[in-house]
């Protein structure tokens, strides 16, 4: 299967990072700290989470010039701390909320895999967050990437194809020289119809216990792995 | 002196490698395989190198459309290859030539230099550079960048502006918050214009044994240091 295959790019909320965990447990520690109550965190994140494609739509539409993630995420956290009834915070406190996302804990076999894999291969993202965010959650939670890749690059998000292939261009590579990798159905066919390879690594609690999406592959996928180590083992690194 | 910094980029081609004993040593290993007899390689990396400014010159002045430093690299190497006589090579083997500067060897403090550094600040190159040539040199040589920035994702050569303000801007952060690392003064005082802080590393031997430039700092930069070591003990890291 790895032939030919030079460099893996992969989604990263929810591909290798815990988002939903990781939001939840600062939105706890947060509440406390503020004395903040009556405010179920899972619900917080799964809202702010829910205004997340509708926001980048508004870009891929053009119905806003370009905006990064950080930007975006700003922009619905003060909507949702609104619709939530959840006051109080100064605005450093907000800013720092907002940097939550910079802060994501991976997935248990996230770093372990991706530091065999890139004994073989060239690692990097391939996200829609920001390359700031990106650059702040792997110096903390010891992502190896050897170049940060994805949308603030291509000014594109995906599944937009220019996202896709400016990180193939970027890397000096052709398509089918490039794995993306991801927990998402929709990400793993947009890669496909461009030429890249693709592996789906199951992430089955990425949306919680009751997650009824993306549970199986939906597609002729070149890899489907059970997680990161399993997908090192199957690429031989 | 490390107050407020975030991050370092770093010139690459003689800051963090030795491009020309790299060149001259790939060019007498190609000459050996080949048997091209009568080539002098320390003035073929020379002549090489020499056409590397007003290439880019070219971009720079909106002569030609953008074009990578590898596209470049070639176009000068087909032309010192005839100016020098040397023929015979396949066109894999003069490709190969050309990547050379994916497999530049690094200045002998500059990984153990980088690799402290790391634990402190963002470390990334803000080369002229393409990202291909920055990612496979990282990976052979063992630069533990944190991303790869440069000419290439500003589509801006250095000393533009725009190289440096869109590395700046792709961190996140303020000019003042990124210091500019080179063996070069044009590189720093560019920097220094827009309000990064500087740091001069002298590099007496970039250019062989008979250097007379950048022998010195000829400004007033922030750090002056005597390798990446020494750039280390002063930002405390």
């Amino acid at each position: 299967m790895a032939d030919g295959i030079k460099a893996l790019t992969f989604d990263v909320f929810g591909t290798v990072v815990d988002w939903r965990s990781s939001i939840i447990a600062q939105g706890q520690a947060l509440g406390e700290r503020k004395n903040i109550n009556g405010v179920d965190w899972a619900d917080f994140a799964d809202a702010w989470r829910a205004a997340y494609q509708p926001a980048m739509e508004e870009v891929r539409r053009k119905r806003r010039p370009w905006a990064n993630l950080d930007q975006l995420h700003r922009e619905n956290l003060d909507r949702v701390l609104a619709q939530m009834g959840i006051t109080g915070l100064t605005l450093a406190e907000t800013e720092d909320l907002n940097r939550a996302w910079h802060r994501l804990d991976p997935w248990p076999d996230a770093v372990a895999g991706l530091t065999r894999l890139k004994k073989r291969y060239i690692i990097a993202p391939l996200s829609n967050g920001n390359l700031a965010l990106l650059v702040n959650m792997a110096k903390r939670a010891g992502l190896p990437w050897d170049a940060i890749l994805g949308a603030e690059v291509a000014r594109h998000y995906k599944p937009e194809p220019e996202a896709y292939l400016t990180a193939v261009r970027l890397l000096g590579l052709e398509p089918e020289q490039v794995m993306m990798t991801a927990a998402h159905n929709s990400d793993l066919v947009a890669a496909q119809a461009l030429g890249l390879k693709t592996a789906f690594v199951v992430r089955p609690s990425e949306h919680g216990p009751g997650q009824t999406t993306d549970l199986k592959p939906e597609g002729a996928f070149d890899v489907v792995a059970r997680d990161f180590l399993d997908l090192a083992d199957q690429l031989d690194a």
